[in-house]
């Protein structure tokens, strides 16, 4: 059926009417496209791997605030993860033991049990993978070797009886398999509940007429391509700078090769974990590399190279406004570090 | 009057009886002596040069948590006083900005403010001038100036507002001192009332005899020379070593001259701010250079070096239990880190 202009001019604001005048309808078609595109959080991150239990949550937290474990007794989990900055640090990249830098900027743990991998490169199969290895990582714990490791856990009164309740039935239970469950079972009721979780489960009112009009530029823009699933991101694989070299974009002073220097695989050539967006507005700097300061200056150029767009400011503004509504609220307790097992001293760190 | 051996047989045992088997008047005589010697704490170590406001105590809280002001963005008054670890960090010597070392011990901030100095060589007057010196120090926050600090500060979203509310009336509030009497107000309200301030109150069911046993050990020992008043110690200097070299004691690795190097008066050679005793179970490890590991071990070194007394174990253990009454209750709120004004960014760490 063809129509002429004067019928045009009629039809496409009815169009138009039937899309977005209608408030219900259209928000109504936007929440069935955000429920095919995203998950609600759950309660707990659980894994078969490592059920979590009541005992080993306990045990975890504590040993995510234990700084005497590292090599120079400076580094515990909360080091980089600090419980006032939502469990990042605010650095580009992190800075571990012995004063020594990290490669990549350190994301935050909250809901990071969500991620299909850990770490930029997914180099970490789990949250419990990234805690082991974290114990011997050279900016990280920094200690020469799991033994001494667990030999300055085993100096700390309080740590053998805890350790025995986390992981009964074990003959010697302070292990890096277990320093790395109790802290992976914690981590995995770190979960943050944030308005557009509220949206997901059907409560139209814990989302503003704004933080409509942002999730819907976000899906229009194409971010769910990457940015989808419970985590709003943290599911896949992608190229930083799919249409064109990210590190022009951002100012990064070079090229980080991605997953590639994992696999050596060409394909892998600049591809990162898609980082999960969840409270990605409090936690600044952006990018493996924390090259990018403000939430709206990382939007820009996620749209500029990964998808060929270059936003309006009035664009820009409306995905950060979605993006706030994933601010959750912090698991209850998280913000209160465990007073750790008492007397204990670093038994490395000189007389 | 002379007696006879028998006489003298008979008569001991009854003034032991006196002195030890009629409970009451014995435990009455302790509490008076105790009350004496020592003061139960305040319920906020307020100041007429920086009174404690709410505003002030808001605002320093933040700021006690606040890494991003320090010159490579990883050092807060929480770095190494670790609300986990009774506001210390469990090592012999501090690790601050860009992983230089402190020339001495890390001592808790909980009821710090009851000292007559602060640090160890007394070179600080006040928790306040504490909190401004260290901005600059080059082991604490390490910035080359207290203008580069400000930037910093003011860089970050959230402060300006804050600080005009704590400090109202000034033009630009954002200042050292203005930092300084803002933590310093916070740090005035962290005390914590400990079973013995309970006892000095008249609670006797607060005390064990075990607990009284350990006082009157305490008392007769002789410690309360130094160990006395509001804060059991921190009121005076001493020489760390009056009876024989203290580094012989500790095995400490070479002399630390004291506050001579402060004051280049030969009369202050080896002389040390005497620390308060108020949580020193929990804050191992011991003495200015972090020499000692244990509670009983520093016992014994202080009882031969300072009173020339070799302390049997039982002797030992008595004064450890006393000690351990000075183990307060954290400060409501302490263990709980605020979240920090967010979307901050270090403004000195890359780009």
């Amino acid at each position: 059926m063809r129509r002429d202009p004067f019928t045009i001019a009629l039809f496409v604001p009815a169009m138009l009417a039937l899309a977005f005048g209608s408030a219900s309808a259209a928000d109504q078609a936007l929440l069935t496209q955000a429920r095919a595109l995203f998950q609600p959080l759950p309660k707990v991150m659980d894994s078969p791997e490592n059920p979590v239990t009541p005992a080993k949550i306990a045990l975890g937290r504590l040993l995510f605030f234990e700084p005497r474990v590292s090599v120079d007794g400076t580094v515990s989990c909360a080091r980089c993860h600090l419980v006032s900055l939502y469990a990042t640090d605010a650095l580009p990249k992190a800075i571990g033991a012995l004063g020594r830098p990290n490669p990549r900027n350190a994301p935050t743990v909250l809901n990071a049990a969500l991620q299909f991998v850990e770490h930029w490169r997914g180099d970490r199969k789990s949250v419990e993978d990234q805690a082991m290895q974290a114990l011997i990582g050279p900016p990280s714990f920094g200690n020469p070797d799991y033994g001494s490791a667990m030999a300055k856990l085993k100096a700390i009164p309080g740590y053998p009886a805890r350790f025995a309740a986390a992981f009964p039935n074990e003959k010697d239970p302070i292990t890096p398999e277990n320093w790395a469950n109790a802290i992976g079972a914690y981590e995995r009721t770190l979960v943050t509940p944030s308005p557009f979780d509220a949206y997901l489960a059907g409560h139209a009112a814990a989302f503003s007429s704004a933080q409509e009009a942002g999730l819907r530029e976000f899906v229009q823009t194409g971010c769910p391509a990457c940015h989808n699933g419970v985590g709003v991101g943290g599911g896949m694989f992608q190229k930083f700078g799919l249409v064109e070299d990210y590190w022009k974009a951002t100012g990064s002073p070079e090229p980080d090769k991605g997953r590639f220097d994992v696999t050596h695989n060409p394909t892998d050539l600049y591809f990162f974990k898609v980082p999960s967006l969840r409270n990605v507005a409090r936690t600044p700097p952006y990018f493996h590399d924390g090259s990018v300061a403000t939430l709206p200056e990382a939007v820009r150029v996620m749209a500029r190279v990964q998808l060929g767009k270059t936003l309006t400011e009035a664009q820009t503004g409306r995905i950060v406004t979605f993006l706030e509504s994933l601010t959750g609220t912090l698991p209850p307790g998280f913000a209160e570090p465990p007073e750790l097992p008492a007397a204990g001293f670093h038994p490395a760190a000189g007389k």
